[in-house]
C-alpha cells in the first residue's frame, strides 16, 4: 500500500532497514554485552553504562537524550520535536536492565557474549536481554535511525523513556513520572515489551487485567495450643480460613463474593469471533505446565478465562507447624494471600470492601480477622476502535502479511497503569517476542526474524501514527 | 479405715512420711539442683549425674538399681522382690530429665536453686522440674523409703524405670523396652506424670486418646505459574487443598470421612454422670486461651469433646508465597498436616485408608495427592472396673477425704502406649500436679501439699495394690 508521498519514502526506509541489518545487530550486541542486572548491586556501574550507551545511541540519531539520576538506577529520557507542532507526539518506553543469569551453568554460552545461532533452521540472537527488553527496545531505536538516515526526520514527535529498574520492581518510576509529568506526557504511549500471537501473527495487546491483592490473618486463641488438650473444642484458625477460602468459589468456578461481577463486561461478539479464530491450542497450553483440565469458570473458554474474566487466586497460605515431621499444635493464627485479577470496570475498592465483609461474616465471634492490602489497580482496556490501535494494527498487518490480532494479557503491566494514572495517557502495546524466548531463564533468545521484522514494523507504525 | 495388721502399719508409715517431710524435701532439692536438661547437649553430664543420683537413692532404700546406658541419656532400672512370689508386681515409671529454662530472665529465682516460697498462703516448691517430673517421681521414692524404714519391706514387688529423655522425644525408649521386655514386664505400670482434677480432688486418668498423623501434598502444575498468565484456568493446589479440608468437617463439627466414627463408644451413663459432677468450668477453660465459643461437635459437652470424642485437626498448612508482601504465583503444590485423635476402638489403619480415599476422591484427574504418615496409635482405655484402678482410687479417696475421680486425657502419653504395645501392660496414671504448676514455663512449681499428699498417697496405694 503506497500513498503519494509517504509510500515511496516508507519503501526507501524499509530498504534501509534491510540493508542496515548487520549494523543494527552490531549495535544490539554492544548493548547486550553490558551486564546491566538491576537486581544485583554488584552491577550498579554496568547499569549506568547501559543507560549512557542508550543516551549516546539516541543522540546519535537526533533524539536529544540524557541520563537522568534517580535514587536507584538512572532513567534515559530523549526528545525529538522535529515533526512539527501539528504532528502527533508519542512516548516510547522500554527498559535497558535485565534479569540475573543464574544458574549460569545452564546457559549454552556466556549470557553476555551475544551471537546469532541457528536452531531448527531458525536464526536466533542468544544472550541475556536478547528479547527482554534490549532486543525489543532496539527495534524502535533502529526504526527511528532508518527514518532519520533516509528521510532526515521522523513522522511523529517522540519522547523516549528507558528505565533500568523494570526487573527489580521499578522503585523510582512513580516518583520520576510524578516529578516529570509535564515533560513526559504525550498523545499516546508505545510499549515494546510483549509478544506476537504466534510466529506468523503480529498482535496488539488491548486488555490488561487489573489486580487487587489482599492478605488476611485469622486469629483464634491467644497462643498456640496442644491439640491433645484442646483438639476440637478450641477453634482452629486453619479450619476457619480453609472454610472461607473454599466458600469463595462455587462448584462452577464462580467467585461467591457479593457484587464481585459488577462491572465485568460481556466480551463483544466481534472480539469473541476474533479470539475464536486464533485457534488457541488449549491442549498445548495445559500440556506445557503438566495439566490437562481447565479449572476456571464453567461456560468460558480458556482464553476468555485468562484474558477477559476476573479471578480470585490464593497465592499463599500458611498456618501452624510446617517443618519436618508432625507436631500436634492448634495454631493461634493462620493467614493467606489472595489476589484478584480484575477486568472492565471492576472497582478494586468495592471488591476489597466486599471481600473483607465476606471474610468477617464467616469469622466466629471469638476470633478476629485482620487485613493487609498489597495494592489495587483497575483493569486497562483500550477500545478496539481506538485510532492508535487501528493505526498500529494496520502497519503490523501490512508488514507481516497477516491481519494483526487484538489480544489481551492476563497479567498487569505496572508501567501501563502508571501512564494511565499519573500521566492520563493510554498505551499501545506492540512486541515481537515469542512464547519460547525463555525470558528470565537460561538461553534467552530473540529470533532474528523478530528483530528484523520488529524494526520494519516500527518503521511502518511511525508512519501510520502520523496519518 | 484400718485393717487388722496393715492398718496400724499404714498409720505408722504415714506418720513417718509426716515426720520425715523435711528429709524428703532435702533429697528432692538435691535432685532439683542437677541441671538435667535433656534437649541440650551441654547438659549431657548433668543428665548422667541425675541418673546416678536416682540409682543411689533407690539402692539406699533397698531397691537394687543401676544406671543403664543407651545411645542417648541413660535409663535407671531398679528391682525390689522382697514382697514375695505371691505379691503383685508393679512397674513404676518417671523421668529425671527436665525442660530447658529459657527465657531464664522470666524466672523469679534461679531455676536450679530450689526453695519453698509462700504465695497466697500456699507453700510452693519452685524450681525447674519441681513438678515435671522430679517432684512427682520423688513422691513414689519417698513413699517407698517410708515403708522400708518403718516396715522393713514394701507391700508389693517393684520394678522402677526412670528415663532421661522424656522431654526430648524419648529416642531410646522403644529399643530399650524391646531389648529388656522380660526384665521390665510387670502386672501393672504406674506412671506419676499427671494432675489432680483440682486442688482438693485426686484423680486417676483412665482414658487416653489415640493419634493418627497424616501429611498430604497436592501437586498441580509441574512448576509455579504466574497468576496473570494462568489465573483461574490452571488448577491452584491451594484451592484443591482448602476445599478438601473444608469438606472434612460438616457444619455441626462432625468429621465427614466415611466410617470415621466406627468404634467410637458412647460414653457410659455412669462416666457421664461422674463427669457432670466435676463442674468443669467451661468459661474459664476458654477464657484462659482467649476464646469463648466451643468449636467442636454439636451435642457434646466441652469435656466430652476433649476427652471422649475423636477429632480431625489441621496442625499445619503451607502453599505458595509466604514471605512479606505480595507475589502473584499459582504454586505447583500445597500441603497440610492433619492429626486425628482417636477414642475407643477406632482403628488408625482403617481411618488412614478412608482419609486417603476421601482426599483422592476430591483431587482433579490432572493433579496428584501424595501422603506421608507420621504414625498412628489406638486409644488407651482402662475399664473403670479394673481392680488396679479401683485400688488406686480407694487409696486416693482415703488420703484426700474426697472421692477420687476417673478422668480422661485428650492427649496421648507415648510411654503408656509403648507399655501396652511392647510389654502388653496396662497403666494406672496417678499424679498430683495442678493446672497452675507452669510446667515447661518459667517459675515452675509444685505445691508442698502435692508433694506431701503425693508421698502419703503412694504409701497408701502401695498397700491397696497388695490387697
Amino acid at each position: 500500500m503506497q500513498t503519494e508521498d509517504g509510500g515511496s519514502m516508507l519503501n526507501a526506509v524499509l530498504n534501509r532497514v534491510d540493508s542496515g541489518l548487520d549494523g543494527s545487530l552490531e549495535r544490539l550486541f554492544a548493548l547486550l554485552r553490558i551486564k546491566s542486572i538491576s537486581a544485583d548491586t554488584h552491577y550498579r556501574q554496568d547499569c549506568r553504562e547501559a543507560a549512557e550507551w542508550c543516551a549516546r545511541a539516541l543522540n546519535e540519531i537526533g533524539i536529544e537524550a540524557a541520563v537522568r539520576d534517580t535514587i536507584g538506577h538512572p532513567m534515559v529520557v530523549g526528545h525529538y520535536r522535529g515533526a512539527g507542532a501539528g504532528a502527533p507526539h508519542v512516548l516510547f518506553y522500554g527498559h535497558y536492565d535485565v534479569q540475573p543469569v543464574d544458574p549460569v551453568g545452564l546457559w549454552d554460552r556466556d549470557p553476555f557474549d551475544p551471537a546469532v545461532v541457528t536452531v531448527n533452521g531458525e536464526a536466533r540472537i542468544t544472550a541475556r536481554g536478547a528479547e527482554d527488553d534490549k532486543g525489543q527496545l532496539m527495534t524502535f531505536v533502529e526504526a527511528a535511525r532508518a527514518w532519520m538516515s533516509e528521510a532526515g526526520r521522523l513522522p511523529v514527535n517522540v519522547t523516549v523513556l528507558f528505565e533500568g529498574e523494570e526487573e527489580s520492581a521499578s522503585p523510582s518510576m512513580i516518583p520520576f513520572l510524578t516529578a516529570n509529568a509535564e515533560e513526559l506526557r504525550a498523545d499516546i504511549a508505545l510499549v515494546c515489551d510483549t509478544s506476537m500471537w504466534d510466529r506468523d501473527t503480529p498482535a496488539v495487546s488491548t486488555m490488561l487485567r487489573g489486580l487487587l491483592y489482599e492478605e488476611v490473618f485469622i486469629q483464634a486463641a491467644s497462643h498456640d495450643l496442644h491439640s491433645g488438650s484442646y483438639g476440637s473444642a478450641a477453634r482452629n484458625p486453619i479450619h476457619v480460613l480453609t472454610k472461607i477460602l473454599a466458600d469463595m468459589r462455587d462448584e462452577n468456578g464462580r467467585i461467591a463474593i457479593p457484587d464481585f461481577y459488577d462491572g465485568v463486561p460481556d466480551i463483544s461478539p466481534e472480539l469473541k469471533a476474533q479470539w475464536d479464530k486464533l485457534r488457541f491450542d488449549e491442549q498445548n497450553f495445559f500440556g506445557e505446565i503438566g495439566l490437562s483440565i481447565p479449572a476456571g469458570e464453567v461456560g468460558y473458554s480458556t482464553l476468555e478465562q485468562i484474558w477477559a474474566r476476573p479471578t480470585a487466586e490464593v497465592n499463599g497460605i500458611v498456618g501452624g507447624y510446617i517443618g519436618e515431621g508432625g507436631k500436634t499444635v492448634i495454631p493461634a493464627k493462620a493467614s493467606a494471600k489472595i489476589s484478584f485479577r480484575l477486568v472492565g470496570d471492576q472497582d478494586p475498592e468495592a471488591i476489597r470492601r466486599n471481600f473483607r465483609a465476606f471474610v468477617e461474616a464467616r469469622v466466629p465471634a471469638d476470633c478476629r480477622a485482620t487485613f493487609l492490602s498489597h495494592g489495587g489497580d483497575r483493569a486497562i482496556t483500550q477500545p478496539s476502535d481506538s485510532p492508535w490501535v487501528k493505526r498500529a494494527q494496520r502497519a503490523l498487518s501490512e508488514e507481516w502479511g497477516r491481519e494483526a490480532v487484538l489480544i489481551a494479557m492476563g497479567g498487569s503491566i505496572p508501567i501501563v497503569t502508571q501512564f494511565k494514572r499519573l500521566l492520563g495517557m493510554d498505551t499501545v502495546l506492540v512486541g515481537f517476542g515469542l512464547e519460547d524466548d525463555r525470558i528470565h531463564s537460561p538461553n534467552e533468545k530473540y529470533n532474528l526474524r523478530s528483530f528484523h521484522g520488529g524494526i520494519r514494523s516500527w518503521a511502518r507504525i511511525l508512519k501510520t501514527l502520523a496519518e
